[in-house]
């Protein structure tokens, strides 16, 4: 079986989702819709995706500056299985309803609240619950983040609380509309909504996070504090825990790695496609357990970290592999992650 | 009396503590010295401060631009009671032989490791260790942010742990030489060294910090985390604490300071000097106390912040005021920092 | 006589303005006006300037936060000779109405096009033509620093034409959700709208201008080119006709002024308010003649330089001073900018 | 016959001219040099590349960490016919000694004065110039910019004057350590460089450059202004030009690419690699002609733009490839560079 995918919104997460659905073997991308024509739309064109207005679009927009385009969103809708929603935030809650209308299965972004949805989703962390479901809510790039590294360590060892600082992008690579250039916004929520996300996934998790907003477009930084309950790892043993699991990727000293922007160069030096890291990003001298206290540095490519998670979430919903690790396995496989 | 004060080292710091000694009615501004000839050396001269040649500078190279230059470094230590080391990291343990040799008393910056001087001093934490002391370090501007934070905590409400992540700025406003230009650098060190520097002042004190650098030059942010044992405050209280305490400003929301911007902006049009901001900047949003657990941030602008300290650490050393109260009053009076 | 003066918009401009009226011998600030309460409004009670709400506040708006308000802005302008107008972009020309039902004169920024006024006006280029006007226009930040540069260079040696690549500055220091954050933004508008600007001041001047947008807060750069018809002055003899220019500052290359985050912190350390820098801002080693082409940097501080042309609009309305010169030299040692 | 070439150097340059070489039919990558061991040797290792150990670099250094070298670079130069020059500026320079003494041919790069050379090259402008040439240098990135764009125009059209602002990028993506992070830093040489170096390409131009350095890591933009001698151009007919020329690529006004941000991300979406843009950049309505003025902007990509010069470097050196048209071919084909 393929299972027929529609993506509605063709902006940072939308492109990079079509890219991954189209090198599935398991599915296929009937086409992408989006509002308005721009480079983006022509590079859909120049891949062979095929093309849909959404939204406030028009067909006619798209045509007079010499762009095809099969027809409207809702006639997309009636060729698929399932659409992932990839829509501002806020959106997506608006267009379930056309998704509904059209008797077809849905993903949405993290953006939305989770009860846009049945289930909110992590690959590592909870594939099974998305089996069978017909909307389901892929997390946040932070909330993914640090479901990921909390699938990973609380798996292993008991955690008595979870703590972590957010250190935000404050935009996107090409969104220039937006600041601050010079200086540093508090999230004034305390403790922020990132917790209470990741309960969504960990309901039983003890966590609090806090976040700030910096003037960088590249990555999220997030510092991470865990306080287990006897007895706790050392620090080899939680880094090798990191090591040995997929979509983490853990910088030895000697990289010269020293932040954010070396980590994008390495992504661009490694070439599987824009400069993508879809791992968590660790450093193996950003990591320290003291006593029963435990810190570690991830950094989190908001631009793509989602990716691989929304493919395991079409699988898992369709039943297309027996369990998250064979799907994790042909998902990154075809997206070029390593293997651990 | 007045004692008679030297300023080695014009940057940052040192042209500040050179116009709040001048200030003082209890101090005299005998003069400052500098390494080489630029903008800061022609503001000294207009101001009416004498300067004079340090580390490698020569009368010369002044003499050549039109700067008048009373003599070297080792002339002004003759005149003085006292100097103010604001020479760059490190240099401070190097100068310390000149000052010994002069035997003259002299102040370190945070800068230095804590053994350069007999005693680590914040006014709100330890005023009296300074009393009748012949060397004494004023704390970096991070970890005076944290001890006055802690100092107001932990004499009011029992702190069973005190954790902080700490947001820095990767610059000063002129130091154009440094970067990262778009990017988030973790300092490799967990904890961080914040933690333990704070330690000199609150030996008894359970902190552990972390730290991050990221591309703005205005201010720090710290996001910390205190858990107290029973009983802990409720959210006003607290707030009302650092409200009422000298050297701390607390924003409330419709202030729309949504930033280190806007505080800066704040600071500006107070038009108090430069845009010095000398206070810990708190926000009444961003202060949540949940059971045991305070969250809230703090700003802390790195260049002026140690400047009331340092002009206390001086009347402690000579025990000009009967207590840190009475001098903190004089030294924020004379420098425009508002009571509370 | 002291013209009675109000303030319509208390933001970046607005509030420089505000302060420079309050200082002037022979104006009397009656009040300003606003439209939302926040820390700007807060300052302006502090000062003891009257508070009117403006636009679409509402006079409850700011007594539910403590801060007292007199009235409307309909009410202040009722007490005035003459309303600065300092709201955003395009709402001057909607108060204007405002202003002539009130019958009362007006001066606008200019942001507005020219025809909101009688008159566009520069200082040092054409007072006299604002002499009596009831409506005038104060150029842009970046047409005024043009406007001054040409009058210093156009009156002493003949221009064939004059060439301007404006380097912008993204976003004022405090206007956080304004980017890019990284990048380069051309102005697609060739030539820019600048040069036509100043061609309201100099009508017959040949001038081209191309601007970029880049992501800083501090200052303007403009990169000038200008063609002399024979015969063209030497390096030496142009930087002395600036530096005899009120309201240029040229720094000598000894100053160690690199670019304009020096510039910002010499404002700084001068101490005459905010970190305003009135002046032009030219380098020693940024001029440079060959042949019949000069080439000259200049910044620009867009948050202040209009301020004191502001001033001399008002004194050449009302025929307060007998010429520039005399207006020129009030102003400036009023706002403490230093003669040439 | 397969042209041997090594790299020396393994930076933002040398990795990808290696990449390219090693696209090339009729050039074989014998192997990479590096003075220290980082991520960007371990990718090279995991490309199959070669590694040396480079400068003051030793073979112990890469063991240690588990990266096999297969000798020094003095081992390497054996093997070769020629070796690019990838190393910081001014190293250039003292290897050229390493290779006269090899006895090979070699390039060297941009920021070496010319004389390191016998000729200065671009493709476009001067291929036949480096036929046989033992020696070359590939000017720099924004002298590659300027020269592709004056071979187009004044190939065409006679120019009177050309005259170019370039706003220069501080710093490369991953160079954290370069600043400024808020300012503007003329650059004090006025005419720049540039154009005497362009002279170095096109000897009777003339051409007067200046430029600003500016907080962003992206790309740089040249604003250019030409003088045509009647009869010039129409804006259509010069787009025209560009759009027909090899390594330029022109953006429509609907393809919403607003600045550098957007470029990149355009170059990111085409898939490449990297998120590399050897093409200079325009923009449809970034260009216009009034009478005998052209004014356009191009967009300069700095870690890029050389790659395919220096392709074209050997193959005219080494007599490849009958003329530049048939080397531009097959350079752009195998490096993804789309025809006009």
């Amino acid at each position: 079986m393929s299972v027929r995918v529609a993506i509605n919104g063709y902006g940072t997460i939308g492109k990079r989702v079509a890219d991954a659905v189209a090198a599935q073997p398991d599915m296929t991308l009937v086409g992408v819709a989006k509002t308005r024509p721009n480079f983006e739309a022509e590079r859909a064109v120049a891949k062979g995706y095929k093309l849909y207005a959404a939204g406030s679009g028009t067909v006619d927009s798209f045509a007079q500056v010499g762009l095809p385009v099969a027809g409207r969103i809702e006639d997309l809708l009636k060729e698929v299985d399932l659409v992932v929603d990839a829509a501002p935030e806020k959106v997506g809650r608006e267009n379930a309803r056309l998704y509904q209308a059209a008797g077809i299965r849905s993903i949405f972004q993290g953006g939305e609240k989770p009860d846009v949805a049945e289930v909110s989703f992590n690959a590592l962390a909870n594939y099974a619950a998305a089996k069978g479901k017909h909307r389901v809510r892929v997390v946040s790039c932070n909330t993914t983040g640090l479901s990921r590294a909390i699938s990973v360590v609380s798996s292993r060892w008991p955690v008595e609380h979870w703590e972590a600082t957010i250190v935000r992008r404050a935009a996107d690579p090409a969104e220039t509309n937006r600041g601050p250039i010079n200086g540093i916004m508090p999230t004034f929520q305390l403790p922020s909504h990132h917790g209470p996300d990741v309960n969504t996934i960990f309901p039983q998790l003890s966590i609090a996070t806090t976040a700030v907003v910096v003037p960088t477009t590249l990555m999220h930084v997030h510092v991470n504090h865990v306080r287990f309950t006897a007895p706790p790892p050392n620090s080899a043993a939680l880094l090798e825990a990191f090591r040995s699991t997929p979509r983490f990727h853990v910088f030895p000293a000697w990289a010269g790695v020293d932040g954010t922007p070396q980590v994008m160069e390495y992504a661009r030096d490694r070439g599987r496609g824009r400069e993508d890291m879809m791992e968590n990003v660790l450093w193996e001298n950003g990591l320290r357990v003291e006593g029963k206290d435990a810190y570690f540095f991830q950094a989190i490519h908001q631009e793509s970290i989602v990716v691989p998670e929304s493919i395991d979430a079409i699988r898992a919903m369709f039943d297309l592999a027996p369990d998250a690790a064979h799907s994790i396995a042909i998902t990154d496989r075809t997206l070029g992650i390593p293997p651990p």
